[in-house]
């Protein structure tokens, strides 16, 4: 329970995900719902409800311009994230934006500078890294429970909607980028980016996708996904030297399983016919969680970055570090799949911002 | 049950499985098993068992020339595959070669060539292609219950025995694409190959890996093998422009799920800021399959094409399709996981086939 | 969407499940919601939330002295239920109830009487109800998709909370027997109850228990609760002649599946040595069940009835099914479990309600 | 492997389960086995396979006779097994006998008295007490990791073979209620038995059955058999006053789960207004277990017990204790399903044994 003030937020957007920031604002001790901005209204007012004294407004610039907001949550589509940060930042207030943290890279960066020259905070709402299984397997990594990390193999898929202006890649890998960014003991810095997809419907869009992402030491990281599959399935297995570690984040029953089972390499034999290698064929264990929606631990940990004057978990360099990966995986894309060293310098003229405020 | 004499049958290589084609060939009405051959007397022993009569050899120079054993089934390890399958031809017998057919497609285009020749029945135990699932399969994309093929994601994923001189493709993939080979309507043909992998053991081998396949249309395949991951998985989504199928090969109750979901692509709108996509959200479907050994129906299929003077399901060009795409994965894994054409001339000179008989 | 003005709730008892009936209400366009009540103020004014006119009551005197409530929901312990319903009816208000409907049946007659007496509605929440499973459900039973009912097997099982005035019949089984009462073309008529049960703990409450319920034509229904069980199971068999359906409801994919198997029993053999049986093994199906939250469905009946005049499903009547096969229970469970008849008149003495109000 | 020259054995039946001994007799290194006796011959002649001098017979009576037999296994109809027995006895041989021990108890008290007097093997094939997930349970519980048993709860259901003379309890309830006696502390010693159960085919046996088995200190153990399920279920849940353990034999990935929540009790309030219960929400452990056929497993403890002149595990007497509860639970179902004390005297005469070497 806080012992201070509530903080005051706006959510701004009211579509698919804004109602779950408003939701969880309300629901806080540490903040106070003071108005949802959308273009449509009746959208935002649904978002409020009946008997409520939230205000609904249509103007951002009205919002940004209210002196009793202390930060706005953006929920709107990915390509409004970077005019409307710069915005708010410019008016003093911190920021809280849905993933990816804007459409191309430089626009992120433009936000990272400015939130820091204003001394503000920019927090990306990487959802998944506050939920308790993703928080438990940051904690087992790091505390050397895995041993060394050789591979990660991530799915997301389901039916999805096909969206004209995103491919699956913008849409569902940054939950996996994000989820790598955060558990790797390194952070998210491959070397390169493989990427192969399809576009079996003709959409215009890749709907079906795969990343290939070489980690340090000979390991190697793979994202599927896919718009197209009828099951939904989210799965994530981290390999390393110790133990192996699965998460079936839909199983009702056992969301993650820690296994005491692997292979050991042992010297190489000198007439190399058969490898010395030993298997460990032993116990699993699925740690207790506790239940708790991460979005509330995500609007908490916003409320305490700015009290405390830090850096939010998930911050604008976290979502930045997303952003290269999408941006080199687009590169392999057209380049056959062929792994393709991160941090190339883009040759794509960064466009003027759109003034949507 | 067989109306003709048994076919007398003798099987090489006493290791792994050749006691499961042992077997097989005992119970079968159409097989008559007379010896078991293996430089290990004890192991072709065991497999044998006691009280019995089945003749119990060393020598496969021995065992080729009998005049009572009309076919051989070769259960030795791959890159003696090519020597004894052609020794075995050579002296008139068919053959049942394991998979991979042989280590490199210039000895298995020696071996189809070899068996056209003399008339002979080359024959694959791509084992799966005779399992209830896949024959279900098989059936429900041909009479166009799935509608056009837009994507195959297969995954087949164990703690397996890393081997040293055998990567995670050539172990484990021909199963997948053997699968595909013989499900796909048009075979297994697709434009190009693109396969990235990991050793993070450092186990000299790639223990971890992907292959990306184009397929006609847009379409793509897909296949993960991994022989570090602490959980089995046996899973393979067929997508379809109608419906979706997904087997999962290890589920007790439902392996093969129909799903009348999917995504439809109707006119793009004018605009192109909506995509004009529907769901459909029908019901899922899961056929009954009958239980039976799929090696049972492999070895009368065998006995099948050998009396009937054909070609088997699953013959020496399957073989070779499958191993066409295996030589283009190593390409490609050589050059960054790029696509890389499939059928082009491999430069590496045919060695001289080893002698083993 | 209603075209109606809304009506008017309130909602007693912010506990365990008011806060989602308070929920559902004010999300409802059929209903607007006008106050919380509770003795515990901070936890009635919790569910409300901030920047909210919803009043918050402490006392259910004065709210159901108000002129602008229609409908009171009643969310307090059981023993409460009766007293509380029946201030509400006699103050005009229309009711509905949380399970059980009364902590016994006189009570539950009292209230059902007066209900009816007064015109009103007297509505029970079985939510469970109001899911698409058990609609589905419903529904293929009654046009014969199943045929003649057999057996239904129910699971209800999971760590709970022991209670120290409930046993583990009370708390759970309302449940299964409401579900029952809803699907079974008769609903809920057994002609006796069997119940065995244990307090392994020694917590002064049975916290494992078995219901056998004898249906029409040789049929049985079984009920298995459990406080005690670390796994949390959900399920339900309904076993007829023509097929046989599964309603596992914690399961992510398939919540409902219909199976085309069984056994069919034909003429009798003359020697009886034999059982001349057949077995069908046929396919598999798993309707498409759209996903609604059961209380929205829930609510919008209490209104639909409310307009109509008309008994809403799941009313009184269904309760006191309920409570006397619970009523029942009990006498058996004090019989070492023998197959005890319903409907004998109770020698318990109906005591003097308490006044809670 | 084995130090001793093999025991000779011959398998008497060859119907369902006689094939699956006759293949564990043939592998064992304790084991030679000799002869395989059916009254059908070409049904012996196919377990015995092609190109074999195992000896295929149909009389019993020449198979006693026999000088070069050491055991004998039975896996005959139910009504056989005694009279068969007691003859191999009465020839000196060791007997290994299929589940249920005999088709009444007082048939079987003789085969227990005659083994005895003889100094002869008497064993029962209760295959699951050698089965890895049993022993372990086993294990488990006898080192306390459970503490105080408070529940079973047994699920063995599928679709069954309706059989003509034998209702589901005595068809599938042995496998149960010989685990609960191999695992148990004390074994299989219920005070009484209560059971429940229907006949909805009208087949002229109980299908769907249910037995309650009151334990020692409060506990219970519940049994669900059950021939009409479309899915087949094999779970045993076993709750104790520090862990709780679940077995689900089906399960591809993990057969058995050790749970370390629960709820604890501690000293009762003195208002008895609210429990003072407090629960462990404990992680879940899955302990590797070893892959072995049980069936080898059990033929090796034959071979121990015959050479070691003791008890098999599994002897006579364990069989007995399944039969009373049994024969107690016909007495139950005969009574509204009422808790029936153990051990009264039957009032059924016994019926002289038939004839059938």
């Amino acid at each position: 329970m806080s012992v201070h003030e509530p903080l005051r937020a706006a959510v701004i957007g009211a579509g698919y995900w804004g109602p779950n920031l408003a939701r969880n604002f309300r629901s806080s001790p540490d903040w106070d719902l003071v108005a949802v901005c959308d273009l449509d209204v009746d959208r935002a007012r649904k978002v409020v409800g009946p008997r409520s004294t939230v205000d609904v407004m249509t103007s951002t610039a009205e919002l940004l311009a209210r002196d009793d907001v202390d930060a706005v949550a953006i929920a709107t589509p990915a390509r409004t994230h970077a005019p409307l940060a710069l915005a708010a930042l410019d008016a003093g207030k911190h920021v809280l934006v849905e993933k990816p943290v804007a459409d191309r890279s430089g626009a992120a960066r433009q936000m990272v500078a400015l939130a820091a020259e204003r001394d503000l905070v920019l927090m990306v709402d990487h959802t998944f890294c506050y939920t308790p299984p993703v928080l438990k397997m940051r904690e087992l990594i790091a505390e050397g429970a895995l041993g060394d990390i050789h591979f990660v193999d991530s799915v997301r898929i389901n039916l999805g909607i096909v969206q004209p202006d995103v491919d699956v890649f913008w849409d569902l890998a940054p939950h996996d980028l994000s989820i790598l960014d955060f558990i790797l003991p390194g952070g998210l810095v491959p070397s390169s980016v493989g990427a192969q997809g399809a576009d079996p419907l003709g959409a215009g869009q890749t709907c079906v996708g795969y990343l290939t992402l070489p980690l340090p030491d000979g390991a190697i990281a793979h994202v599927h996904v896919n718009w197209l599959s009828p099951t939904k399935i989210r799965q994530m297995v981290v390999g390393g030297s110790r133990r192996t570690l699965v998460w079936d984040d839909l199983s009702p029953q056992q969301r993650l399983t820690v296994y005491d089972r692997g292979v050991d390499l042992g010297q190489p034999l000198p007439d190399r016919t058969t490898a010395n290698v030993s298997y460990r064929l032993g116990d699993a264990w699925a740690p207790a969680l506790p239940e708790r929606e991460a979005l509330g631990a995500m609007v908490a940990e916003l409320a305490a970055s700015i009290r405390e004057g830090r850096a939010p978990r998930t911050d604008g360099n976290a979502g930045l570090r997303v952003l290269d990966v999408l941006e080199t995986a687009a590169r392999s894309l057209g380049d056959g799949g062929r792994l393709t060293p991160l941090g190339a310098t883009t040759t794509r003229p960064e466009p003027e911002l759109e003034t949507v405020v």
